[in-house]
């Protein structure tokens, strides 16, 4: 918070009337679209800029976020975004869509990337949300790794990527149905295991509740939760750790 | 049914009058002491006698069943007997009292044992259900054999017992948690899998619940299962599977 | 795992370099495409080969898996699969779609048949379950009676059909709403009952949860539960059991 | 509302002064003691009297209601009456303690009973709240029935007790766990049933949950359901059916 | 079971062998299609006729079960009817679509009609499952008079109706949301009420669970529940208790 | 109740018949329409006339309800109306759809505005619902301040407007996920604040639930509930209270 | 926030330091105990001084909290305390126990009481949750009427009751099992409701869920919900609403 | 896993026989009680020792697991201890009883402590449980900074230790009720956040879920949570993380 000081300091020393003191402080907080209040002052606070989850706005709404951000920042992620969204936005220079991942990536300068965040599914239905953890924690900083579809029903595909996963320095593992691999995995495994209960399977699995309260009550200990399907909290969480050990 | 048709023709015959042959009927049936109707043609309509739930009945009440049920049947199973139950019945001659597993057995024939049925936990906290399991398969004629407290947090204690578990005719998985172990046994065996969700855990273990969602949401197949706690039931199934295969 | 001990100890004997000798253990698990592994050793170490879930997967994906299995296996089933999935696979030579039971099976080696199993439903739109059950058990070489819309609201449909239900060696009860069949069949019979419970029903059936508890809290012990519409997971223990009595 | 219509005429007429017949009004209808206004007319209104329900008031609260209440009526019903209350009350006349019914009632004037409730029970662990189904039937005019323990793990009990059970102008079933037997007793008779759902049962019986479902899927139609464990109103609707027959 | 008898004592009597017997019996009690087992004895064993639920049939389906029937009774009911299955049936003589309803009923035989059901709502979103419940009753042989739109919110609306409410031997009220209506009508008549939740409602209303609590909770005792939406079984029971009063 | 005592006594005078006072009474009570019955008394009772939920009803229906209205009131509102329902009542003289709140409002006598209402969301998503309370406060006679996007994320959001929320009489805040909004904003007013949870998330947000479980349970009292995604409760409530404060 | 401003300007001024001015903001903020942070400026900026609840705390805890907040306050309110709690408090002076409401009140200066809540329930069971209700709101300054026991089972009560129901600024219903009063008290009068869900009730009333699903459905609008059992919480928002009517 | 390669080259060698290989294998992997089998290897795979749960084990147990550990291990944890768990160790040289924490540790090597975590509760009651947390990050290495009872309610209190609060290397934040305090301090920091919702609170808390869910989704990225008072577990994955950083 250095620059709230300064700002202060140079209005005590009558450098900056109260009303120019006052708006200095609040230009550096956040922009205000009546309907979307973006928080410009997010990457400065939190060492990440704010990203826009595209589900419950109008792809209007989401394009004119996007251009008024782009005043802030370089890069935007755009999550939970469907085609018309893309639509919207794809004569934005640098603008990719990252499909299976329902992402939008908008990257007008290069991130340098750190670190390994191995990203692990139970089965092939959970890929789309193990991309979503990928592009995101990519977004951020951190290299990725994926492996797929080492369930424990052949429990041996598993054992035989142990080496591979035991090198990430953050483990992201998405599950469904009853998700027995978050307990699995990190009892072998040094690095915190973050577990995305998926909303794979049917009847009693209640649309992902059944994972969840696995995930929750895993019996290794080392296992921290997100929401079900929230494949971009595990990528963020995930680079925020990486972050945390190479910075 | 041939009793039935035996009788049905003795009454053609005339040698039983219409109400001889109802009374005759009935008396294969059940016998009637008001609070309780002990169904004493069950261990020929079943295989197996009827089992005294003693849980929701007075000690007095277990007793009289009880001592009304041993002129039908050698051998009794009482579930779910606290010690005042106990104590109802211990001059019964043949009585034994398994405490840890709740279970009051009562034997005056001895029953050969066959084939075997492996007995598995993931902790400490779930050998009380395990042993109601294990004294049930063995009161209905089952070899059993116990293996504690090898879930999944430690795994290589499960791959050491491997060659062991795979003898089994039928594998009796309890635990509680998140329970992964059912599913990752289930991926190594070929016998069939009885999942038992305990009610060990706190929070978001609901009581066994969380358990139970994974019991039946297994990415493995060759697993079923029975209600939370409920050692009895997935000894009787064994049991009954057992028997299946050696008759 | 008697091949293991062979490659271990022709390792040791110098036949085989530790490379080789890794990458010999290796071929024997599993297949990676990257989006999906396929445990090519399930049927050593299960019994029965991996079965394939069209859901959640793309039916350019079960394209995919199918024709690499087949380099490792005669029979595949493949589950939940639609229309679509069939069209993609419907030149695969032996290919069969069990519309009803939204089952694909690729059949290249004949199985014979053994043993008996029961299916039964409480009503008529319990019927695409049971099937699913039916064609899986005879997949894996299980016979298979079908007998189905006889619920407890007209008993005596039940009891007609008893003799021919008490020959399964397994019995399995499909019925959503409340399902009482679980309870009145299992206490009629010898053989193991493996209740599915459907999502038949509306209101407070809650999608098939009534039927659910009512199957893990059956009054008539003998019984075990799978998942709600999970007719897959019926036929495959099912088959399993029967397999155990004759092998 | 005769008597309403005549306080009015007798307004009309200049009998009664406005203030006269506001007062008139209002004492035919309850009588107020601040933590509790008892609802004097309602015998009138409904045909049976104030039930006092005991939980969730002091024993002297229950004493203070009953001795105003006497005032108004001969005879009182006092549920979920433990043996404190009982002690507050042992000494009105008339008074009785029905111990496993939880019930109190006081008689002052007997009633002549008619009609028949035949009250089922699936176990002995129902027979508290099927006691208090029958206490309450016959205090408000019915003859009852007891058929206990004949639940659906030996259906011949049922049957053998389906001529009695078939005499009844309506039928109450008191069933925990599955109360498989709603279904099944519903399917046989031509009277209304009553479905009580008890919390008889552990695990996924949910507190009688389970059975609560059960009751509201029966497969058989003509059965209606009341709270879990609440036999008090099983016995008054029961009662003002056979009122309903009768009068 | 008079018929039973005597086709036993012909049996005795050497007029029918053992398997005419067999057959004689059986052929009273269902019709076997299958995929569907009509039962034919259901009014001589219930009162009324077994009633055929479309959901889960197909119009194909329904259409042979009906056709089948027609033998056996004159009068036949189909609930949750869709459009298609009307167009599959729209050729049967006696066929008439009640379409708010969602009911099909074919009538070849008119029934005298007796006592009164009143059907309430609270509110027009009700309707249907007023409707549903209407046209069952009526079916069954009971006078309807139908009062729509009188819930709590306004309560005069209530009370200006109640003496007409009052004259039903069967008071049916249909509520969603809180559903209020229950306790409060059933406060205020002598009649047995039968409570309807629905699912009108949003958010909290759980899909019509906040109201079926209600039900189940209410202070005025004199009230049994049916399943959420369930218009039919509110009208069958209604038409038992009308039956059961006027026979 | 003013009119009802003058009526009684004009009828007591002899200047009103019984009839005829019976039908004055009446007629100031409600509209029947058959599916509907008007409470054209509630704009007396209650200050505020009722409001008719579009939703579950037809467009016919929501029209013939208008028009009868229309004799009553000058102003009505329809909450939770599509397109369809517009169409039907676009003739109507003073009609008006605010198509994001989904309400129309027909409105032939202006209402004068006073006190002060502010509306607050969380995020872009939740203005659907913060619209609804919006044109409902202005309906029912409030001025409305519109602060959107200010959750907690970026919290200086909120704190930069903090001065504007504090002249709000009554403080209505919408949010959904874990809607951690409505403790701190409750922990900074003096105003009441009305907490609408929303159904925005997704997964564990379980429909709003969970917003509406923190809504219940925040630490910061002087907080009060409505239903999710109630953003008409919210308005009306509000009105309600502006009122009290400025009659 | 008047005294921020001044201080600031007085730090401009030069008359404090940067360190004076920090510490005497933060001295007008709140008490670090460690264990607990006393909201000292909470009456500043909320209107009402913090309240203390009791549960949750060991009674030292609360004694050291109290002790140390008479520093600022004049009168403290403490919530949920049981016995124990009074025990450690009751030599401070001005100190009450209303031991049916569970608050401690410690009173040392008089609150000139202003306008009126009306405090109803639904039974005599409800009554100690609506004195926490008034004893929560005579403290804040409002005047309190309570009328107990008029549950719509008996609806004459709440009519005869109606004027003075009517009189209340704002009124607070707390009703258990179904809460059918808070529809029906609401859709009778202009004031706000506030419904308090009670946990009285069993079986199927889910510890007061069906009350607070009712609460949140209401068919009436003009009513706002706190939690179950929240007697302080509907007081204290009612004595808020009372303070904006009369300031 | 260096020394499974080591034994393994020297079993090639011809130092080890087959049998030797294997047991030297097994030896280092757990140690069999029967009853439990510890994990020794635990440390060695994961980094940190196992964890002895004391609940579900009788005190006798958890005596006989920690001296036979000792054999493996300095320094032990052992969570959810109460005083009988306490006094079977307390000769135990080294042991310590934290009882706020319900934690016994045994340490006899010291270990130095690196990196930060900051420990916040928003009040008096989420104590109990940050202490678990507390005690258990210190254990395994951490340094840990304890700020209590900043709950939103106040917010003020939490910004005046956000300085402190933003020094910690990894955050754990316990909260009940409504536990809005996740998402806010995830709004204002950038050190990953573990979330550990608590079970105090009362009613629709529903005995900590509604903290869950709020915690599953938090506005905020950049939070994990671990199960209700999980403590334990928030104070092990923070120190997994702080040992990440530093190592």
């Amino acid at each position: 918070m250095k620059w709230v000081r300064e700002i202060l300091e140079r209005f005590k020393r009558g450098e900056l009337s109260l009303d120019e003191t006052i708006n200095a402080l609040k230009s550096l907080l956040y922009k205000d679209l009546f309907f979307a209040k973006i928080d410009t002052s997010r990457s400065l606070r939190r060492g990440f800029p704010e990203v826009i989850m595209a589900e419950g706005k109008s792809p209007e709404q989401v394009r004119e976020i996007v251009l008024s951000y782009l005043d802030f920042e370089d890069n935007i992620l755009i999550t939970r975004a469907n085609n018309k969204v893309f639509e919207a936005l794809k004569d934005v220079p640098g603008v990719k869509y990252y499909r299976e991942a329902r992402i939008i990536a908008i990257k007008r300068r290069e991130v340098e990337k750190r670190g390994l965040v191995c990203i692990i599914t139970g089965g092939t239905g959970d890929i789309p949300v193990a991309e979503e953890a990928a592009v995101t924690a990519e977004f951020f900083g951190a290299n990725v790794v994926r492996i797929y579809d080492i369930g424990v029903a052949g429990i041996h595909r598993l054992f035989d990527k142990l080496e591979e996963i035991r090198k990430g320095d953050v483990i992201i593992v998405c599950a469904g149905m009853d998700a027995a691999l978050f307990s699995v995995v990190a009892g072998l495994v040094e690095a915190p295991v973050i577990a995305v209960p998926t909303s794979t399977g049917y009847g009693a699995s209640l649309g992902g509740l059944a994972a969840l309260l696995s995930a929750l009550n895993t019996c290794s200990p080392g296992v921290a939760v997100v929401n079900i399907d929230n494949g971009f909290g595990a990528g963020y969480i995930a680079a925020l750790i990486v972050k945390k050990i190479y910075d």
